[in-house]
């Protein structure tokens, strides 16, 4: 049987939060947790690692929506949140974030399972990008640093850049670590040494 | 005055579209064209190029969802769906081909406003990492290709490799060209020559 999905649900009214885990039991099999309170939200919410959180917020300022999107932790979860009132500013705001699904007016329990779902299909397209991206950024980065320890040991040395190459590479295989991290150790250390 | 939003509303049946414009009318100074024929769909929203596309499908297999979300241009525009029917399989499709917003049984006139304003917050959020990852991995391509070229002219000249990176440069200038282009041009050739 697979793992039940968890869910925060983070609210301060008791009636509102006993109406939305009313809706969630409708909607699904959940293992629900209520947070009512909002101090150390970031540390409750991560002590508990929940694989979604539900936040309900009836008018909230700009200040309060960006505290709570991030306390939540939407690089690392699906965060649905619910608002009463329309503010272009304040969506816009929610969604830069990292809140994968913003919904106004609309916590009604027929409604509640298709937000999850969009949620959890946002949080996974945007993770995959972003997760291509890091990993984009760092062979760039790693690249340079190659480079720049490749020109260092042929002006250290006078060999031909293959040469350079292979010393790193071989390095690295000795010691048991990746070439761009013998490289940037290269890198480093001909800096502190000028 | 700033130009009006033009929305290209895709409904099949007429008095549903009436429903829609209607309620786009209530929301917002709109400029609504109704397509009501799907064939031919991609290239007549690419004539139209609207600020957004509204698709509104009551029953749609996944093939036509897919079909469709892919004709109204979504990485060139926001795009909402509507839908009637929650599917977690179609949610999910849908959202990875690209719409904005992915909405089941919430087309009313009360919840059209903030739903297009979280699409073209979410379209433009994904726009910027979509940007920054096409402009990192061509970063990282271009480089490698200037590697290759310096290796190459390091090898046929016998210079080194600042000498071969200035003489990449220099001809480049010359030219009006960017260094990557240069490089790939003499990449290609010595593959052609062997």
């Amino acid at each position: 049987m697979p793992k039940k999905l968890s869910i925060v649900v983070v609210e301060a009214e008791p009636e509102r939060a006993a109406l939305i885990e009313a809706s969630l039991r409708e909607a699904g099999d959940f293992d629900i947790a209520v947070i009512s309170e909002t101090a150390g939200l970031a540390r409750r919410i991560s002590e508990r690692n929940p694989d979604m959180v539900l936040i309900d917020m009836a008018n909230p300022s700009r200040d309060m929506l960006e505290e709570m999107a991030l306390a939540s932790g939407p690089l690392e979860r699906p965060v649905a949140m619910f608002v009463d009132r329309e503010d272009e500013g304040m969506t816009k705001a929610a969604i830069d974030a990292g809140v994968s699904a913003y919904v106004v007016a609309g916590l009604r329990s027929d409604r509640i399972k298709p937000i999850l779902d969009a949620a959890v299909a946002r949080f996974h397209m945007i993770h995959r990008m972003r997760a291509e991206l890091v990993a984009t950024k760092r062979a760039l980065e790693e690249r340079k640093v190659i480079d720049r320890a490749k020109g260092l040991l042929m002006k250290a040395r006078g060999i031909d850049e293959d040469a350079a190459y292979a010393l790193l590479r071989k390095t690295a295989m000795d010691q048991g670590k990746r070439v761009a991290e013998v490289a940037q150790a290269l890198v480093t250390t001909a800096g502190l040494l000028g």
